[in-house]
């Protein structure tokens, strides 16, 4: 201990003594989530049964209206007190059956990358669009180089993710804008197509996809991700050889909004149903992969939450609602459909969790909220200290529950270890045997455990303590 | 926080101020580890090279003597000050060709288990052995169950690992006495050999070997792994029909004791260069897998710190010795030898670390000294918050370095996460490729980083500060 933060320390004392709070009642119950999770849990086999029976489920596709069928289904078990689908519009963009990236050498070699559409791309209209391919590392470089040298070719984004960040998240936020922009920016200097690298710290051979957007006043341009391994080769030969060509073909397109749902079910509260405590992940996943840890997990553990209530038999006094987000994934429907109900309905919320970084080993939360709810939770954190959570801080909860922040509501995210996240985030390779049974349960008992304690003792603010 | 202790953050602030640390530096040099770690490690290639090259290396084997010139010529590349062999005895287990357990149900249905010997466990002498099988999930309840009843059966140990310890170790520590001292214990009751369930919380079909040790009062017989999907599979036909048989042949043998080496580097204390701190891991693994996570991930991330130290430029005022053990897994012979020689040249030891609980994000340190050693490592802990390591308590340190506690010596283990740990360990799952490269490189850099600072700072009662 280099510098003791006594002012904290004395508040926290002084807290400590106004709120009074039954460690050894809160210690018991905790244990008891965490045993019931760990030995009865569902999670594992409901995420087993949602990857390999319904698959992959990208808004507006028929995987997505399994899912809703299904997530009615499985919180139809656990004898809730109401359960049901908030009808909202996606988008629906579907990636066909062809995309291939040819590079062709100098000697007429071609290189075939494995390649995967960006979600919202424009398709090649059958054609095959071909060009020079030149690389960009960022924003300036593309400036630099200019409108004359970028024009009729590819832009090929090669910027890794920065592996010295501990946070993978933080690596990804520092790289994402390529994939998101890229396309429009690229068109502003007259580019024909973008490749991107795959948003993953791992060397592989798999192309990971992700949410693109348009800007509306630049022409449209398509785009795709290649793997690492494929990128680093690209980068190679372009160095060799700058007048390469690439050739792409892509048959996605965007077809009109579809209908949708959010899934939600509900624990009834004994003190305030009028308030309401919201625990989410999102049921849409891209479409390769089984969407396993992305959010496959978030869900599973959401239901299990309901689930460990009523199987320990805990009353909560708030309502406690589970709801599988639709649309997370490329517009945010979802999330944003259901903060407009909110507001319509005037409800209150005490407090909404998410769970969308990966069913792996909790490390703790992220805690949106005013500085009081800040110490608060960040009072339980002894309580978590036996199962290894320690991580209390202020940061970004999640995009689904993002929509409700009103200045009054709490809002978490589950912070679960990162370093593997994006070996498998929008990848084939996110499937369930990535999935690790006891990280995933202890995420789901990490999660019902601090909505245990939320529920128990309110906000001040409130007026419930 | 529901209670301070206020009386040991007075203490450590007073200790704070005795100790002039320099945080800012000593965090900036963390940084630079780490950094160095995660862009120009080589941990993760060191693993590919010892896992596909060398391969399986059980104590006696070629597989060993290939890793003990393997881990001479890595530790040859790092420009060290000397590296040596230090030869020792180990005993020579060989599992052969033939491992059979036929389980053979009412209507001579034969259920073929997937089974592994246990390291150390006697043959068939070329024959089958046969008989019923008896299932005891306790030593209580073998003494219940009495020597009339067990008497010329097989003895099925069928206790599983307790899915609520959070720690997987703890789990391990209550459960592996049935494999440890299972056939001694059941050979007592008159039993013709015993089954075990392998130590893992998932069920899958991988049995897990490991090690036993025969008491030479007793007869000895021949032991098994198998599975636990098979282990719960042979629990329920027992149930139904308690007359089942089973068949087992194992052609294993124990050869005469075989020489080996320990495998060992070092870079000079500048300083203090008749001072060492040691850190290791261990060379040998199961003659199943390729050793990955059980040890290959010690023994490479021991290699790391003295190339971190090197590439880096540090110069440490201790020699930093690394040491690859040899026999950790069945006999500890590396580890013994290595004390012993110790005490022949009458070196002096400040501390050692062990890396040995797989290449898992690493979560910390346990710590085996004097109060004293205990508080300083302790007053370490805000250095690694940036980089989540968060566990810094009184604990096991490990197998290897054990036999060098002397009551002066601080004995350290790096703590990783341990969720998955037993999913692989002893297993044919124990693959280079079950090892994230991040999750190995972060755990090179803590045990860097740690020795940087007690190599900086030394302890107090060793006349050093």
């Amino acid at each position: 201990m280099y510098r003791m933060k006594l002012q904290i320390i004395i508040f926290a004392m002084i807290f400590t003594t106004v709120r009074s709070q039954d460690f050894s009642a809160d210690s018991a119950m905790i244990s008891k989530i965490y045993n019931e999770a760990l030995t009865n849990g569902n999670s594992y086999s409901n995420l087993k049964n949602l990857c390999k029976e319904v698959g992959h489920r990208l808004s507006g596709s028929k995987g997505a209206e399994k899912a809703v069928q299904w997530g009615k289904i499985v919180l139809t078990r656990y004898g809730l007190d109401s359960i049901w689908l908030q009808p909202i519009k996606v988008p629906h963009w579907e990636r066909g059956n062809v995309e291939r990236l040819d590079v062709i050498g100098g000697k007429n070699n071609i290189y075939s990358t494995s390649c995967t559409a960006l979600g919202g791309s424009i398709g090649t209209d059958g054609g095959v669009i071909s060009g020079e391919i030149i690389e960009v590392n960022s924003w300036d470089e593309m400036r630099t180089i200019g409108k004359k040298k970028i024009k009729g070719k590819f832009v090929f984004y090669n910027r890794p993710m920065n592996p010295t960040f501990i946070s993978t998240f933080m690596a990804y936020g520092r790289c994402v804008d390529q994939r998101h922009m890229g396309a429009s920016e690229a068109a502003k200097f007259g580019a024909i197509g973008v490749i991107v690298r795959s948003m993953t710290l791992k060397m592989d051979k798999n192309p990971h996809t992700g949410s693109m957007q348009y800007n509306d006043s630049v022409r449209k341009i398509p785009a795709v991700a290649i793997s690492t391994v494929d990128a680093h080769h690209l980068g190679v030969m372009l160095e060799k050889d700058p007048k390469i060509k690439a050739k792409m073909k892509l048959s996605c397109q965007t077809h009109p909004d579809a209908d949708s749902y959010n899934v939600i079910g509900e624990i009834k509260g004994s003190e305030y149903p009028d308030k309401v405590i919201v625990v989410g992940g999102h049921l849409d996943s891209w479409d390769i992969g089984e969407g396993a840890h992305d959010d496959g997990a978030g869900v599973v553990q959401s239901i299990e939450v309901l689930k460990l209530f009523k199987q320990i038999g805990i009353t909560p006094k708030y309502t406690i609602r589970c709801i599988l987000f639709m649309n997370e994934e490329n517009g945010n429907r979802g999330g944003l459909s259901y903060a407009e109900y909110v507001k319509q309905e005037g409800e209150e919320h005490l407090m909404a969790i998410e769970t969308d970084r990966g069913g792996f080993t909790p490390r703790g939360f992220s805690i949106d909220g005013t500085e009081e709810q800040l110490k608060i939770v960040q009072g339980y954190e002894q309580l978590f200290e036996p199962y290894n959570l320690h991580i209390f801080k202020r940061g970004y909860s999640g995009v689904d529950i993002g929509p409700l922040r009103d200045g009054k509501i709490c809002l978490l995210g589950l912070v679960p270890d990162s370093q593997r996240y994006f070996d498998f985030h929008h990848a084939p390779t996110d499937t369930f045997e990535n999935v690790n049974q006891r990280e995933l349960e202890l995420g789901a008992a990490a999660l019902t455990s601090i909505i245990y304690l939320i529920d128990k003792y309110g906000f001040p603010e409130e007026g419930t303590n």
